[in-house]
């Protein structure tokens, strides 16, 4: 910046509100009731401290507030829906000032003929779904907090969810970005292309990294034809070895409309069918259930025909013990909400431990086999709870506690022990301690201890070239140097 | 490195012939005769100049000769199979250390359950084509060039080719990256996840980084089911408009089956009846021809029967003009003949401009239909040949001289005003001027004009953070500071 470092610290709050104006700006210690919900961590464990929190309305704002905030040497943290996993949105430090994209939020353009959209970050994931389908085509990407997150922290955390199999990552659906960077310019990368091969690949340098290289501020997704015509499955079988069989058959069946297919342990039955009135759809003592959907745009596929006789073969094999299909929307909805609540119903059985590992295919059956015993061994009549995304090798191997156990004692004396040693299990298979989820500050003692420390210096000089300062959402990702 | 800079220039070779061996050096001066095949580019524009070329076959003698030669000073100009169309190995500084990977081409490991491959960087692509298919497995990435272009190079430039619509460029492929960074360390980055978010995205980063910012020594590859099960059209159609609607109606009946979906002018027919014995298999003055290919892993799956219908139903809507379908092997291979034989005929009706541009589908038209203007108004009677991959939005717009002007006029006058007026187009699209070839030293004056200042920047803060001393192919992918 050219002007000269005359400004006071008090001058900054002035400066703030002469951006985005007074009304979009909340002050600690003045606004603290408005405030407190931005601060509060969805799964109340730690509380966000700032200076004030910011709302911008434009990527011009967002960008004179990074120039004016790093002449200040203030640390920024962009705040979105609130519902990561890792306090990726988190500040710990009273002099921060968060950055809220929720008034960046138009949908900028539509392009019918390149199937493309051009959303501002502070969209909510949903209301993107919602456009495309407007226009007859289908946003794929889809989550639980798909109804309050926004795409912004989608793109920041390169969200997963259920359709990853076969679409992708958040990663894999967009086309470009726009961003501030941390000097206060703005990085126009907004390209609409599927071929681009003009320098480095800074799009997928800033999707994924938190909010440490810059805030996106908008971005283009490639579109979809919509899954007009759609079929689910809900199976059960012995072994996840069977399950990945059935994975397997249904991907060579099916080339590319295999869009979910998500393992469910039998716990997670038994627990659904405890705390809610979901019913398992076949019976409720097999081992495991899978619940996949294929999904085609050509309403003339004879998927549901295909799917029985898909399914009557692995029958006849012994692969599959029991199954049924979508007879109907209910039933489509039945699957999706066993699906939903699954999660939800696990706390109701007190403290649990939450995990977001991947590990290639080939080694799903290992990682749950082995992991079973491992934890049993470390705290006997420990209720593993594995479910999610086997198509894609991420499984959410959460553990809840003893029957007889409190939770104060799962949490003091058995959580550290057994993330740690589900975590080496992982990383033994070549596999990923985060998934899904990100880093954030939670997981910043995992990636010192298990990234691969090249990998960890390449970072660094990335994070140093681009915010020497280091006042881009501090903290996250990258573990200090010891 | 610890040890002192005690050593001379001299030095240099001895110490490189101690990593590798002297069998797996070649010296300027001394093996002239088996340097040269190395050294001419393959278009014969421009050759090389070096120092030596070194052969090593391991990662770790790669490691070595980029630390031995940053101990020196001495810039390298990683090699592979001398395909690529942008000087982006190419060496005019007479210090420079070659360094080809074609020894470091082991397939080191291919997971029938997890469906990847992990090969080092100097594998044919065709090698690695056939080892996916001995093993009921397909790795879809294929160009012109497969039979002799490495996969290092490939991932250096993320290549395209014909099968992008469906299955994506070389980055899309790939898991996970092995290389040696400029400080001479190896990043491990070889994941065979498909699911991982532990911090930066290097690998990407290193994809398409045409080896500025380090050597990629091997891959880890996703694979798909094989395409047992395949049908293709070669339709002809009066307007690009048309093709488009083809395009949209083949992707919305066939869902993630369109495995390629290639355009041809009439230009290139007339041509390739005069200079080849092949023939076009429809009536040869129809404005446009498309060939497309539709793709199974599902044998049962009635594609045959689906591509007539589809074909009928836009023949009976006047948009289709003239069909015909595979019916059997030797149709197929004709089709795909006649789109590879293309690319060659051309240089028989003299000098020519090749270009490589992208824009999104919905400015496809436009693209063309303004640029047979454009360049008609520079230099009339020019004969515009624009073809490709119609399916992704990049076409290869080459340009042929008018049939009475000499080559060396058409070059010297006119061949820099037609790039930069296309190029101009095409940037006024929102395209790309480089969709799938890349920059390397050809393409650097484009950077410097159209690419967006600040991605420029973040360019260079990035190579000069990896590469301070500027020793990784010199010259390559970003322009210098003016």
């Amino acid at each position: 910046m050219s002007q000269q470092h005359t400004t006071t610290p008090d001058a900054l709050i002035p400066a703030l509100k002469l951006i985005v104006g007074e009304a979009n700006l909340l002050l600690s210690g003045v606004h603290d009731d408005a405030l407190t919900p931005y601060l509060e961590e969805s799964r109340q464990r730690v509380n966000s401290v700032c200076q004030c929190i910011v709302f911008p309305s434009t990527t011009a704002e967002v960008a004179q507030i990074v120039a004016t905030c790093r002449h200040h040497k203030t640390p920024i943290v962009p705040i979105g829906g609130n519902s990561g996993r890792c306090l990726g949105a988190h500040s710990d430090d009273p002099a921060t000032v968060m950055l809220s994209l929720k008034k960046l939020n138009r949908v900028r353009e539509i392009d019918i003929a390149n199937r493309t959209i051009t959303v501002e970050a502070g969209c909510i994931l949903q209301t993107i779904q919602e456009t495309a389908e407007k226009h007859g085509l289908f946003f794929p990407l889809s989550l639980g907090a798909e109804g309050s997150c926004q795409i912004g922290g989608n793109l920041a955390t390169n969200a997963g969810g259920i359709n990853v199999l076969r679409y992708g990552n958040t990663r894999d659906l967009t086309l470009g970005v726009e961003a501030v960077i941390p000097n206060g310019t703005v990085f126009n990368g907004l390209s609409a292309l599927r071929k681009d091969n003009t320098g480095y690949d800074l799009k997928n340098l800033l999707i994924g990294s938190e909010g440490t290289l810059g805030i996106i501020t908008a971005a283009t997704f490639t579109l979809s034809p919509p899954e007009r015509n759609n079929e689910h499955g809900f199976i059960a079988v012995n072994t996840i070895e069977d399950a990945i069989t059935c994975l397997h058959q249904t991907n060579q069946v099916f080339t590319g409309k295999v869009s979910c297919f998500e393992i469910i342990p039998n716990l997670a039955m038994q627990w659904l069918e405890k705390h809610s009135d979901l019913r398992c759809p076949i019976g409720n003592n097999h081992p495991w259930y899978i619940w996949y959907k294929i999904a085609s745009a050509n309403p003339d596929d004879s998927l549901a025909e295909d799917n029985l006789a898909c399914l009557e073969a692995l029958m006849e094999d012994g692969i599959v013990i029991d199954a049924t299909v979508s007879q109907n929307e209910a039933m489509k909805t039945l699957f999706w909400q066993i699906r939903e609540t699954l999660v939800e119903v696990q706390k109701f059985e007190g403290a649990s431990v939450k995990f977001d590992v991947s590990v290639p295919i080939s080694s799903v059956a290992k990682l749950i086999n082995t992991g079973y015993t491992v934890v049993n061994d470390l705290c006997p009549d420990i209720r593993p709870y594995p479910f999610g995304h086997l198509g894609d090798g991420n499984i959410h191997f959460n553990l809840s506690r003893p029957e007889t156990m409190s939770d104060e004692t799962f949490v003091n004396h058995y959580k550290a022990t057994l993330v740690e040693a589900l975590h080496d299990l992982v990383d033994g298979l070549d596999g990923s301690f985060s998934a899904e989820h990100g880093i954030g500050s939670q997981k910043i003692a995992d990636m010192a201890k298990y990234k691969d420390p090249i990998a960890l210096d390449m970072m660094r000089r990335i994070k140093h070239a681009f915010d020497p300062l280091n006042l881009m959402n501090p903290g996250k990702v990258i573990p200090p140097l010891k």
